[in-house]
């Protein structure tokens, strides 16, 4: 396959965005060594752009970054695709709203998915950012598309933009990939507040009326300003 | 509503303050992505600066910061206060002591606040700083006065600077906007010291005698010296 | 009192260790805020170094640190010396062999501290540094010498160079402010350690013999070779 | 002994990669002040190189490591070698695929060597990374092989790359140090995780034919390619 110029133009700024993004990964705490990685896809072409299988976070370059199509097979890059490539390019193929998907073991929301509990939405803030509770997702081996089967079948029957996978850990998606990225930030932060919370009884529970109006709040009047990030 | 050249040398030097303080909050750990915001009142007048909605805390630049009423309304600025704001400007206008505000989703305050329950003073820091319990306010949802309603009634029955909404987070005043921050600080870290006693058994109380004693010579030998910070 | 151009000399040398020692206590997770403080004797006089009060850990040049004689008065310095000197001075004064103390409110000692519980000594390297358990000294207000007078005495029935105050927080001492600094490092540490072996059940014992010839293969090998650092 | 000029020149490369790695502890929270070392085989020589006693990880350069025998015998360099430079030798001298090892007192892991309790393998990154439960090695003083021995005879009962020595903390082996260095991270990193999902309930099993799985696919794909570090 040949990358068109228009193609090359939309990658080249694909590729310092991702790779600006993985450090936001070790700098919340999110990941360990060189565990975790962040895609973005290329808008209105079957493609996308991940991290290369390998690399620490030192090294990541814009130009280290690879381009795969949507079955995870390499278009553009001297090094191969991350293993997680192909989970990742099913969420684009099966998600069409989702431009960017981040994956981590963070250490919380790994904690819960080895148990296959879904985080309950007991904070304000997780009724914002995720619309009610955290799922899980099923066990699945890596290799086929079963990982990634399991995160759209996952996402399509919740609101959350972040699914923990059994035994696992997160995958998150947004609109684009710092939305993603943000997303992760946040499902750690409340699988560890969660946590903490229950460690010594019961989280009071929000009515599902309440969870509804903090919802449509943030998502709607954040959406129509423009505004992504906010308090 | 115009701006004198007196509120605009006030407001100059208040920019530089709460930008400074907004890099506390991740310092100490307080806030992940842009959750949080610290704000000061203008003295002398009916108004607040504060960080503004949106923006992250790498780009928290002094002009960056926002002006508003008490009513929460933009008065200086070329971005949207924070969604925050109204909560703030209601504490400024009922609490004419306050002249700092914080608010913070702070890992182990938040998890007390889920559970609904006050962190008991079991700590010579806590009667210190706080003068017994780190009290519990209503659950609110924002949208009206609802949450600086419950921030003030509650701060209004306690010697305590912070106070733990329910499901929500903590906020925190202070004569200053950096003894509100200091008080954030504090807010959390005794929330965590008292997290982790209580996971192995049960603290020792202390004696409300010797937490009045405590927070006497406290506020009073350190403000007569003028010393904000200490041992 | 005047100071001799002897004591000068040596006092020099320690503002420079006592402020470069303070800055261990944030890099380490021991202090937030301003909360922490070392001291050093100046050797062969009744006068010590310390941290003054009031003063954040990025503003500890040697020069901000003061000089008190062993009543606690301020001898060279021009701030008040930390609230805690009185506790400090107690212990020099009544223990010969001690060249620096350190205070802190580090987290998981100081939830020993609340609940009024030793440390067990269920790992080696609490028998190198510690020779056993870390001891709880008595509840005590700050004001009198009840605060230093608890530390002693505490110390003296222990091989451990830390007793953790009651509902207060770690003192730890030792022959340099260094080694203090150190045992304060390696308190927190074990605290920690120990109180999350606990969460999941009992620690193993450690024999007392074995205990006892852990100790004094650290504190004799490492001692003949004047190596006070090591792994 | 002398060194010949072959192995001047191998020697030289492993004390720049040895002082670089110590730098990974304290990055990824292995290690407070001056515990934890790591150390390389002298490829085809029966040397190793390791970090000296009583030096902090801020003077680690390359000068500074030493080179001994694999009786612990000082070969080149100014200072002593490290007092686990024993448990090291003995391990280069009975696991002769092995080029790097670790050890550190990191928290979690040492937590679960205090109760003597292995680390159940319920994450797939721990089936990748370990093929099953990271085991627990006996109790041992240091002075003799003990350490070593008990190291030795556990790691050949198991494919983990990592042993929990009891009461003491973890040791780790690889291939070279760097892989030995990732085996410490990733090994901490599980111990926090399982730790974390145990303490709310049961961690779902994971069956040891996926287990399998997961370590056939993760040792020998990536191995075949020569990538060492991966996601």
């Amino acid at each position: 396959m040949t990358i068109t110029a228009e193609i090359a133009g939309l990658v080249a700024g694909l590729r310092t965005d991702v790779a600006r993004l993985h450090a936001e990964l070790p700098r919340w705490g999110l990941v360990v060594w060189t565990a975790g990685n962040v895609s973005a896809r290329v808008p209105g072409h079957d493609l996308l752009v991940i991290k290369p299988s390998g690399v620490g976070y030192d090294e990541l370059t814009p130009e280290a970054m690879v381009v795969t199509d949507l079955g995870g097979n390499l278009v553009d890059g001297d090094r191969s695709p991350s293993s997680d490539t192909a989970a990742h390019a099913y969420v684009y193929a099966h998600l069409p709203g989702v431009g960017g998907v981040v994956h981590t073991h963070s250490t919380y929301a790994t904690a819960w998915a080895a148990r296959g509990e879904p985080i309950p939405c007991v904070l304000t803030m997780m009724g914002d950012e995720f619309g009610g509770e955290i799922p899980i997702g099923p066990f699945a081996l890596i290799g086929d598309d079963s990982i990634g089967r399991g995160i759209v079948e996952t996402l399509r029957r919740h609101r959350s933009p972040a699914v923990l996978m059994q035994n696992h850990g997160p995958f998150t998606v947004g609109r684009t990939a710092k939305d993603a990225v943000k997303a992760a930030v946040m499902c750690e932060e409340v699988a560890r507040t969660v946590h903490i919370a229950r460690q010594l009884g019961e989280p009071l529970p929000i009515a599902p009326a309440d969870i509804d109006a903090l919802y449509d709040r943030y998502q709607n009047v954040y959406g129509q300003t423009g505004v992504d990030d906010d308090e």
